[in-house]
Formats: C-alpha cells, structure tokens, sequence
C-alpha cells in the first residue's frame, strides 16, 4: 500500500459530463434566454461567463440546485472503463475526489448515487467529499479545474488536468495535461507516475 | 496557513452523540430485546457486542440506517462550543472529517444538515466525508476510533483519542487522550501542539 501509487480522481468534467447536463436542462428550464455552446465554453466558472452575457447566477444554480441534476449527469467517454482498468493495476489506488455544491440538498445523496449506479458499490466506499481538495493525501489528482487552491500551499499531489469544454486554452505549468479517456493517453501516464514513485521511495 | 496548525475533528462520539441515539433508539424499536447499557459498552463495533447478547446485526442496521437517525443524534457536551473557539484561535485551522456508515441513503444528507444545524453554513464547507481517514492530511485527528487504519500506513496526522463509553479501557501507545470539551483539556493540548509544530517548521 505504502508504495502503491494514489490516484485522486475528480467527479464533475472528469467521470461525469456536468456542461453537458447543464447545457441540456439550461435550455429546457429557460427557452428564452441565451446560452453558451460548449465550444464557446471558457473559464472554470459558468456563473461568470453566463454573467457577461446577462444572464443571472439565480438562473444557473437554479438548474444547478435541482434534483436529479446529479444524478443524470452523462458518464464521460470511456471514464467509467478507465477507472475500473486503473484500479486493477496492480500497485494503484483510485479514490473519487469531489467538492458538492454549495446547496448540498440533492447534491450529495446524488454523487453517492451516481458512483453506485455506474461504478458499483465497492466504489461507494472509495468517494471523498471535500470542498478542500488539497489536503487530501494523494500522488496524482485528475481534475479539470485550474489552479486548485485550499488550505495546504503545496499539496503533496501533482495534478493532472483533464481537459474539458472550459479549460481548453488553459496554459498549464506544473500539471499534467490529459485530453480524454483514451487508454493510449492515460495509461502511460499513470505506468510513467509509477515508475518515478518507486525511484523516490527509499 | 502552511504554519498553521491543522485540526481534523470526528463528528460520531466526537461532536454527536452516536451511542446515545443509537440506545434511545434502539430500545423504542425493540423494547424487548435485550440492549447495552452505555457504562457497559466495549469495542467500537456496536454489532459485535450485541451478537454476543443474541442481537443480530439487522436489528443494529434498522436503527442507524433509518431516516432521522443522523439528524436526530444531541451534540456532546461542550463540542459545538470547543469547536468554536478552537477555529477562532489565530494559527488553528479545523476541518470536520466523518465517514459516512455503508448504507448512505440518509446518512449522507443528514451530517450535512447537522452541521448546519449546530455550527451553521460556513462548517459546511469545512466537512469532509471520506472512509478512509488516513489519507487525509492535518496534524491532528480527534476521533473516536482505536486503530484507524487505511491505505495510508503513516498518517501524517497524530490522533487524539476522544474518550467515548466504547473506549474508556483501550490501552492508548502513541494517540494522545482526551477525555472530554473541558477547556482546561482540550485548549493546553491544542497549543502544546501548535509549539511542536512551529519548532518543527523550517
Ligand atoms: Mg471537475
Ligand atoms: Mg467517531
């Protein structure tokens, strides 16, 4: 376990396809008003770019805050496979790392059962919850958001940005980058982690 | 923040009192099924001393797994304030870390609304669920529990052994003990930890 390599791995634009869900239920709640397509999508936050074109935050939590937004969130291409591959690598250990809104009536229940549906429930027990992600003791974090910030001022992690609608012109420095779920691209990645942890540990 | 002293807090037999809830409980579910006095408890296992008295562990599960149980459990004494004050120390920063049972249908939902409830909005985003502790990263971990143990061989946090009915006679080696929210115990070993800590820092 010690040597084992500890991926953390994000929920939201990783495993599961939020902008999309968003987009969807956006449209249906509010026919009306204008909306960002996904390729348009830029920075981390919609609030604030939904705000540059009039739109107010009120609406955005307001589908955000729904029950079954969680729940129906669409997995992500080829994310599910991935983690359970990942997972069976001997030497490796995968935890979902992921922050619930702050409205937390549906959301939390939601995520618990999000994993279970399509992950199973083993997997239930490997989920963290956490607004604070870098206190959280991991080798690796996958997560689509940039500059990760928290209690700690340097995480014991190195990120490993997913790519995602929002982050696509993000200009990484000390992360990791990783387009998809693709095996070709993150299974070498992760051998690659591997190999320089076993060089460290005495 | 780097130099700040970071504090993990338990919240079942910590902050909220599980075993009273459970016997109060348990007792108006099956009034005539024998029970456990809470001077008599051993173990952190409730079902393990109750299948030596002849109770089967489904009659356990009943009373945690249903809707109020979580909500419902009386803070202990003197937690809400403690924790309080022990944040609004300069150089203290302290985070609620709970592991949610298996069954998490309203356990879940139910920690987050307490919190809520007893500490207001802004502990919210201070809770973490996760099961496994151990790879949480703070100095202290306040917790209940005699032997966490995880994926993570060496914690980085040192634990501080809530006393509790279940742990009264377990044998501590290197957690410290705490008996109880009494300022006069809880405040000394919080600022006998911060002056380790500063002599360890760079
Ligand atoms: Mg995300
Ligand atoms: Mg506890």
């Amino acid at each position: 376990d010690q040597k084992k390599l500890r991926v953390l791995v994000d929920m939201d634009c990783v495993l599961a396809d939020f902008e999309t869900n968003f987009l969807k239920r956006y449209k249906e709640k509010y026919p009306d008003e204008p909306f960002i397509p996904l390729d348009k999508r830029k920075g981390f936050y919609l609030t604030t770019q939904y705000e540059k074109i009039g739109v107010h935050n009120d609406k955005i939590y307001s589908v955000i805050n729904e029950e079954g937004f969680f729940l129906t969130l669409p997995p992500i291409a080829g994310g599910i496979e991935a983690l359970k591959e990942m997972s069976g690598l001997p030497g490796v250990d995968v935890f979902l790392c992921t922050s619930p809104v702050i409205n937390y009536q549906f959301c939390v229940k939601e995520k618990y059962d999000w994993v279970q549906k399509y992950l199973g429930k083993d997997w239930v027990e490997k989920l963290i919850l956490t607004r604070d992600k870098t206190i959280i003791h991991g080798d690796l974090l996958i997560d689509d958001r940039p500059r990760i910030k928290g209690c700690e001022h340097e995480p014991l992690w190195r990120q490993v940005l997913f790519s995602a609608c929002h982050n696509k012109t993000y200009k990484i420095s000390n992360e990791i980058r990783l387009d998809s779920w693709d095996t070709n691209l993150w299974l070498p990645m992760i051998l690659e982690a591997q190999k320089r942890k076993s060089s460290e540990v005495q």
